[in-house]
This record gives C-alpha cells, sequence and structure tokens, in this order.
C-alpha cells in the first residue's frame, strides 16, 4: 500500500476532533481524565487500567468511576509535593513491574504545564503515556542546497536494529525528547553532537528555528504488545539546519546506523511506502510545506494536513 | 498600549475553543448553525438576526427556534440550485438594504466545500460572513535579503486611505481573496500585479509556497458599525516571495498608496502599536516564526500561537 501524505498524518494525529461527536464520544468514554489538585484544569487521559492501579494511592490521587476522573488530591499544592509524590508511585510501578511500558525507563524528566505556562510537575518520561500528559521533543531537518543545480537533498538516518523502539526505520536527522532542565535550542545543539557528530559551534551557525508541529497520537499497539491505547498529546519544535555538501553527519552514540543523503523523490517515495517512524513523518511533511515542495496546487489535502499537525491539544503546554 | 504577539492572534482567533466550554457555549447560545440540505454537517454560524430574515424564505432554508438551526431545504440537492436559491436572496436582501455589510458588494463568488473538499455552493463575497461560511485568500511576504549583510528587510504597503475597510492601515507586500474559478498561485499571480506591479513571470520564479494559517474572526465591530458579531472562519493560503533589492513593488490598483521596505525591529514596533490590520499580523507573526526571527527561548507563547495561527475549523474546508 502506498500512503497518501493526510494518511501519514493521522497515524500520528489519531484521537478523534470534537467535530466528530460519536468518534469523540467513544474515545472519552474509554479514558479516564487526569484532573489537576485544585480541580481547574485536565493534565491528560489515561486508559482504566492505570486508574485501576491509582486506587491504590489514595494519598496521592482520589479515582472516581463515576465522573472517569483521577484527581489529584489538593494536599499536593507544590510542585515538588507532586514531584515527589508521583514519582513514587513510579518508581513503585516500575518495580512491581505493573506496567510493560516502565520498561523503557530513562531517569529523564519531563516537564508538565499549568494554563499560566509554568511548571506544574516534571515527571519521568516513561510515566507520562501512562498518564497521558503532554510530551515534547526537538526535530532537526538537515538539509543541502546542491552546488550549481540548487537541488535540496535531506540527510535521512536509519534507527539503529537493536533500538527497543521502531528499529531499523528511517527518521529525521536528528531528533530528541525534552527533558528537564533542557531548553529548546540547547536539546538541539545537545543532540545535533550525540546522534549525528555535529559541532555546536556548527548548529547554532547553521540551524533556524522554523515553528511547532503537535498531534494527539495514541499508540494503536504498545511499544510493548501488551499494553495499546495509551494517549501521547506531542509537541515537537522543528528546526532547519541548512548544511554545506562537506559536511557529512556521522552517528556518535549509535542510536542511528547511518545517514544518507536523499533526494526529494526518494524521501517521498519512502514516507509514501511507510519506512519512515511515525512522527518524523510528519516533520518531513511539514518541511515540505514549507519549502514549497507540497503545495496547495498539487495536494488535496493540504488545509487538513496544515492543521492537522498544528493541533491545540486540550491540555496546557509550554 | 504595546501587543504582545498573542494580543495580535487573539484579534483574529476570536471564538472561544470548545476547551472553555463556558465561553464556548455562551458563544454557542449566540448564534444560529448554518446545516446543509441532508442534515449531515455545518457550514457556519450566523447571528439571529440573518436567522430571522431568513424565515422569509421558507422554500430555502428551514429557520428552527428550538435547535437554532437554519437548514437547507432537502430539495437543494444541487449544486446549481443551492447557487442559485442563495444568490438570488443576497441580491434580494441587498436591494431592500436587509444588511449593510450588504453594501461591500463585490461580484465576486466564493466556493464553500462539502466534507468531501467538494464545492458545495458558490456565494457572493460580501455574502459570506452574514451566513459565517469558511473564507479562503491568499497573502505574500514580499522580502529582501540585503547583500552583503545578510539582513532581511520587508516590503510593507499602507493601505489606501479611501478602502472601505481598514483605510490607512500597514497590509502584507500583497493579499487578496480567493475568487472563483482562481486557484491559489493564480490568485497570488494576480493580485501580485494588480497590488504591487510584479510581473507575472518574476512571481512565479520568486515565489514558495509555505503552508496556511487559519483562524476563527468575529467582528468585535462590524466594518458597518451597525453591525456587529457576524463570524468568519477563515484560510490564508501563505507565500514567500523572496525579491532582489533592485525590484521595487508600487501600486497599480491603488489599494496600497505606498510600500515601505522595512527592517524587521519596525515591523515588530509597527505591529506591536497595532498598526497593521489585524489578519496581516498574524501572517507577519507566522513569517518571523518561520524563519527563526521568533523563536521559543524569547517567546513564551510560543506553541500558543503557532496553534491558534492553524486552527482547525469547525467546518468543512477545501
Amino acid at each position: 500500500m502506498k500512503y497518501t501524505f493526510l494518511d501519514l498524518v493521522k497515524k500520528i494525529d489519531v484521537v478523534p476532533y470534537y467535530y466528530n461527536p460519536k468518534e469523540h464520544k467513544s474515545f472519552r468514554d474509554s479514558v479516564y481524565t487526569f484532573v489537576s489538585h485544585d480541580g481547574s484544569f485536565r493534565l491528560g487521559y489515561m486508559l482504566p487500567m492505570v486508574a485501576e492501579e491509582f486506587k491504590k494511592h489514595s494519598d496521592v490521587v482520589k479515582v472516581d468511576d463515576k465522573t472517569r476522573e483521577v484527581c489529584i488530591k489538593p494536599s499536593l499544592n507544590t510542585l515538588s509535593a507532586r514531584n515527589q509524590a508521583f514519582n513514587k508511585i513510579a518508581r513503585i510501578w516500575r518495580e512491581k513491574c505493573a506496567f510493560d511500558h516502565l520498561k523503557g525507563w530513562r531517569d529523564e524528566l519531563y516537564t508538565i504545564y499549568d494554563p499560566d505556562k509554568k511548571p506544574y510537575m516534571r515527571l519521568e518520561r516513561a510515566f507520562c503515556p501512562l498518564l497521558g500528559v503532554v510530551m515534547y521533543g526537538c526535530h532537526i531537518n538537515g538539509y543541502v542546497i546542491v552546488p550549481g543545480t540548487g537541488e535540496l537533498k535531506l540527510w535521512v538516518p536509519r534507527r539503529s536494529a537493536t533500538k527497543p523502539t521502531y528499529p531499523g526505520m528511517l527518521d529525521n536527522t536528528v531528533a530528541g525528547g525534552m527533558g528537564y532542565p533542557h531548553g529548546c535550542l540547547e536539546t538541539v545543539v545537545k543532540e545535533c553532537y550525540e546522534e549525528a557528530g555535529l559541532k555546536a559551534g556548527y548548529v547554532t551557525d547553521h540551524v533556524t528555528s522554523v515553528g511547532v508541529i503537535s498531534y494527539f497520537y495514541q499508540y494503536s499497539k504498545g511499544e510493548y504488545a501488551s499494553e495499546k491505547g495509551f494517549v501521547q498529546p506531542e509537541i515537537e519544535y522543528i528546526y532547519d539546519l541548512k548544511m554545506d555538501p562537506d559536511t557529512i553527519p556521522h552517528p556518535v552514540d549509535h542510536e542511528a546506523q547511518d545517514f544518507t543523503l536523499m533526494s526529494v523523490d526518494e524521501v517521498v517515495e519512502r514516507l509514501k511506502n511507510g519506512e519512515f517512524k511515525h512522527n518524523c513523518a510528519g516533520v518531513i511533511i511539514d518541511f515540505f510545506m514549507r519549502h514549497g515542495l507540497i503545495t496547495p496546487e498539487d495536494e488535496p489535502d493540504y488545509v487538513e494536513i496544515q492543521n492537522r499537525l498544528h493541533r491545540k491539544l486540550p491540555f496546557p503546554t509550554r
């Protein structure tokens, strides 16, 4: 099967929109809402099996099966109290192997925000999809304009065959999660070195911040087959890195097995074959749209793709 | 007062999101929903005074004050039947001066789409805001990279003092509505000549399609003071036009009174002063974000701005 660009976007923007009341309701009926300590805002959506497990921690949350809410206790009214309480639960669940997903434990904290865009909680990265809270990353499009012809080509790595997630699939030039306390540009510089051997000075000289993509992902199949349905609202900060033809990225931490400089036609073909990791396909479609390589003249789903790659999530964000 | 970039975005993305149930409900209670002939989808939101006027056309629509819906009659089951019926009403209302807004009559048809992205209806442009249907335009950012310094500057026109709408305000280099039967690039080429004297060959050689912005506008004050509250969901196709320093745009149709090549700092200052037409401010903010001139490091509302400038509208679109 050949995917359309919209098919690829639908693989990451999965949760139904409220405009489709039937599908939206059926989704909402399948999850519990994770609610702030003062009841004033929602933090995420979680599966009933996670809510069930939370019932054993009535000092931290109140689980209401009628309203289908998991509410943080009012007494947890500071950032540090919440950090302590929830990361303790994460460690307990990890130790007792409550969820396979926690096998991906990273020792990396992700920040969750309140409606004023202030840090509300910091949680172990592998714990976040269990709670369905918003996660953040940075993705970098490394590209070259071929001298003479002016042709645009993209540096495309293949993920290592031994990576636990999406082994062997094609990826963005560089990409990484935004762990605390790193900012966007800082994460970009760090990951460009770790994943592609690019020096900090080179990256800051050549990189441009160009926007975000955001979407509402739901695991169709767990990264661990036993667990599907975790919800992952996601925001990826996007950067373009215009590289000169003489700079060749090379794997340092071996998350990538190799890099190939691909023509746009080759990238399009591999996208349509489904060879790219899902969210990386979204990043490249956004890149192609910003660079006039996908246009309203030739793409019938142009507006829908643009909108769904910039979805406003129903939770507070950075 | 100095506006933030988010303040400027909020001036065009006005209608409350469903995530704010109270504001959203109060908005929904203030409008009637315009519904397709088969009841399967919504076309727009209209004010009660428009729904009231529609009651005199029971051969074309059924107005239900209980459900607050204006439903197209099932018999109007073809594109041409709907075109005929609604444009007849538009002409009648114009003749009897039912709404001041129709004084802006353009003799220009806008296409309304169904959920399959097929044309559903074509309506006089000035009639569209009365029905609250989605409208389309093209906006072009003409910019210059100054040789030597590499500084980016923008070509900014001032709207003619005699224009009926937003007289004397600053604007995008070129912008125009997408009237039937013109496509996006065709509209760009046409408007670039009419508004800025740029030849077709020059435009097609230098222009790049870079995305859309979309937002849910509501008139806070009518363009005609007696009528406020019309709803205008809008999609603008965005193009960047990289111009060489020797090409100087000049008004042809005199919609603009003059063009100034402005530094980024000057544009930012004038944006923050509120000197730009509202939706043109949104276009420039999007431009600045794509060009790394507004970054996540220095803009606290970065994600919210990106999302609100790409709002998925609750109606079918192209």
